[in-house]
């Protein structure tokens, strides 16, 4: 009885791994030119991390969670998300210390929820984050934001709406609490028991609430862009002003919050808006978080980052029918007549390989006629044709398959000739 | 309080990553040439899977696995190696029925042992590895043991130790299998517990013992190599062959052995003999599989393949002193003096990202001073200077730190100067 791949994931297959390596390139490209370096943290980590960087109301740690005990009684989680893992290494390994400040970290990884498996949903999913550490210059929230729409646009996607908002800072967040609280209490009963427990606790979420979205009371709440103090405010436009500098278009939500303390500032997604895209539009979501790093135990440092999925990603560029330009194809394909050019052909393979140069041959023993087809079905550029009488001769015959184009070959200079046709 | 990293895990940072990043670089590469195409299978498995894909009598499975349920009560795994995950997916996908064949899949990700955690082993370790299912050929068994050593010697080792030996087919196993039986027996009483239990279930697994491996029986015991029927026998004299012609060069170990019933034929392992490497000398072991698919549930198709762990590859690296060429530096650091220079800096730099130059300035209102020392700690190619004066000039000005060279540019044409200078 066959082995069945766990509910709610994927093999990545090839064929199809070459889209999630083209864009993965080209993430890792765009942050090597921004000089975001790369960092790998622990696919699990402390439960704990997790409830208090990720908070311990949301969904994602009190109901999607992949939570565990290793052999020695440790509480553990396969990571949700990569932030809290990111700012839990820079405190643990004191990266505020180093000398290039801010720290620009990007990651790329499998991520974890239990949630209810859907198109385009997986239970590990792929996520593609930065984070800079150490900076409270609105600049530093421009570049993340172009960052992010600078690789969607080197993919090709057109279709992109972005939407940015600013939280305020702190006095901003807490006026703005008072009023939302002043504007829902007198009509709470009317709303679900997940936002009477909000009200107190967090008013900011019940803006998000998807059971009670269609309430009078939301569309009237009142805006934290109204509330925001004369340093917020100036930090927001800042940052428009930057953005606006990039050539980079954007819209401003009011609406748009992110529902923990430790958000402040600036908040942004990134939606496709082409067609057939789906009912979830979101390919991307960032923002501030100025009082993560001392929620997990470091020194008061201030942040931004976004994540995407790349799952999500590759939906967008497939509704926008874009094609990315992969290569296909082997180089060349080695057909061998005869008991001693096959032979030959191992040998000759794996010089043709140290070169550098792509290669294949048939191990099936097909006859002559099969093998010309494997080498269609690789698409290969060139075809090396060796019997055992060529092998005497000390030549082979090589056809250029686009031009049709033949020619004999000394065996001596053949590797040599085929790095020079395929310039390398 | 800070959050710590669980035990047996490491974060790879900026400064440590780049090794592993041009590492999986060259490996992928190879891969390509040799047409070996990338496969990314989940992270977490059925637990079923590994107890009958790896055995489950092996330590592995006993002792180190993470095992736990998810919300649905199902049994899930870490996986603790590559190859059953491949396998699975090769059979669920049914990939044996694709018109390219063998089919040729490389890996590379993180797998989990619950181990004691000591120098070079971690919980979490990265590995690399191919599998070539669908064909018997001994020019494959040459081909993946010959890609192995190509990446390693790509990388630059040479202290290199191959060995080879053949477990011959399930004739030539039993009757070693019986002759191992019959030697053993008479002084079973010496033996640890674990090998009396081994005797009848397992007797090749007791030439693996840590605890009995002084035995003077171990010494003596009968060679695979003296029971291999004559095809096992021609087998391995191919697979020989084709090595020699490719240069490889190996040794024959006849104690070589793997434990699992469905190895057969070819076991390989290649080591460092770099002076200082340490007590664990194996970089990489790999061997033919051909019952294995048949074991997870697919149709009979043969098997080969190899794993190898990205951190010992690193430590190998380092004991031969290896420096990988890996570039560091910015190619342009962009130095700023006043207000207005400071915001146009920031659209400047996003200009230059776009245009494929890596870039960089400061963050945090340093003196420009400190920006000068920033750009040499970031290694820049090109200091660019603009003042408020500059600006009103539309001019900047550029220093090339290797030669000291400087000269003043029109603002109009920066961008494209900098492409020239820097090739792009």
């Amino acid at each position: 009885m066959s082995i069945q791949i766990p509910r709610g994931t994927q093999d990545i297959l090839p064929g199809e791994v070459e889209k999630w390596q083209y864009v993965e390139e080209v993430a890792k490209s765009l942050c090597h030119n921004y000089q975001y370096k790369e960092i790998r943290t622990p696919i699990f980590e402390a439960s704990e991390l997790f409830t208090r960087g990720v908070g311990d109301t949301t969904d994602i740690v009190q109901k999607e969670m992949y939570m565990f005990e290793d052999q020695g009684g440790r509480s553990l989680a396969l990571r949700p998300e990569g932030t809290a893992s990111v700012v839990r290494s820079f405190v643990g390994n004191k990266m505020f210390g180093y000398p290039n400040q801010p720290t620009k970290l990007f990651y790329s990884g499998p991520m974890f929820r239990y949630e209810r498996p859907q198109a385009g949903r997986y239970r590990q999913f792929v996520q593609f984050g930065v984070e800079a550490l150490g900076s409270e210059d609105p600049a530093i929230d421009a570049e993340v934001i172009s960052l992010a729409m600078g690789i969607y646009k080197e993919l090709g996607l057109t279709q992109l709406k972005l939407v940015i908002n600013s939280l305020g800072d702190a006095d901003s967040r807490n006026a703005h609490r008072e009023a939302l609280i002043n504007h829902f209490k007198p009509s709470i009963d009317e709303f679900c028991g997940d936002c009477q427990n909000r009200l107190e606790k967090n008013p900011l979420r019940i803006l998000d609430c998807k059971k009670d979205r269609d309430h009078e009371l939301m569309g009237t709440a009142p805006s934290i862009l109204d509330y925001l103090n004369d340093e917020s405010k100036n930090y927001f436009e800042k940052v428009q002003t930057h953005l606006s500098d990039m050539d980079v278009e954007f819209v401003v939500d009011p609406t748009l919050v992110r529902g923990l303390d430790y958000y402040n500032h600036t908040a942004f997604e990134i939606m496709s808006e082409a067609e057939g895209f789906g009912a979830i539009t979101t390919l991307c979501g960032g923002g501030r978080y100025n009082g993560l790093v001392q929620m997990i135990g470091g020194p008061e440092t201030p942040g931004i980052g976004f994540a995407f999925s790349i799952e999500r990603l590759l939906s967008a560029l497939e509704a926008e029918g874009i094609e990315l330009p992969i290569e296909h194809g082997v180089e060349c394909f080695i057909v061998s007549l005869g008991k001693e050019a096959k032979d030959y052909s191992v040998k000759l393979l794996h010089t043709l390989r140290a070169a550098g140069i792509s290669s294949e041959k048939d191990y099936l023993d097909r006859k002559v006629k099969g093998q010309f087809k494997a080498a269609d079905r690789y698409d290969a550029k060139y075809v090396a044709v060796i019997g055992d009488n060529e092998l005497q001769e000390n030549k082979i015959n090589l056809k250029n398959m686009s031009t049709g184009e033949q020619e004999e070959i000394s065996l001596d200079h053949f590797v040599e000739k085929m790095k020079n046709k395929l310039g390398k």
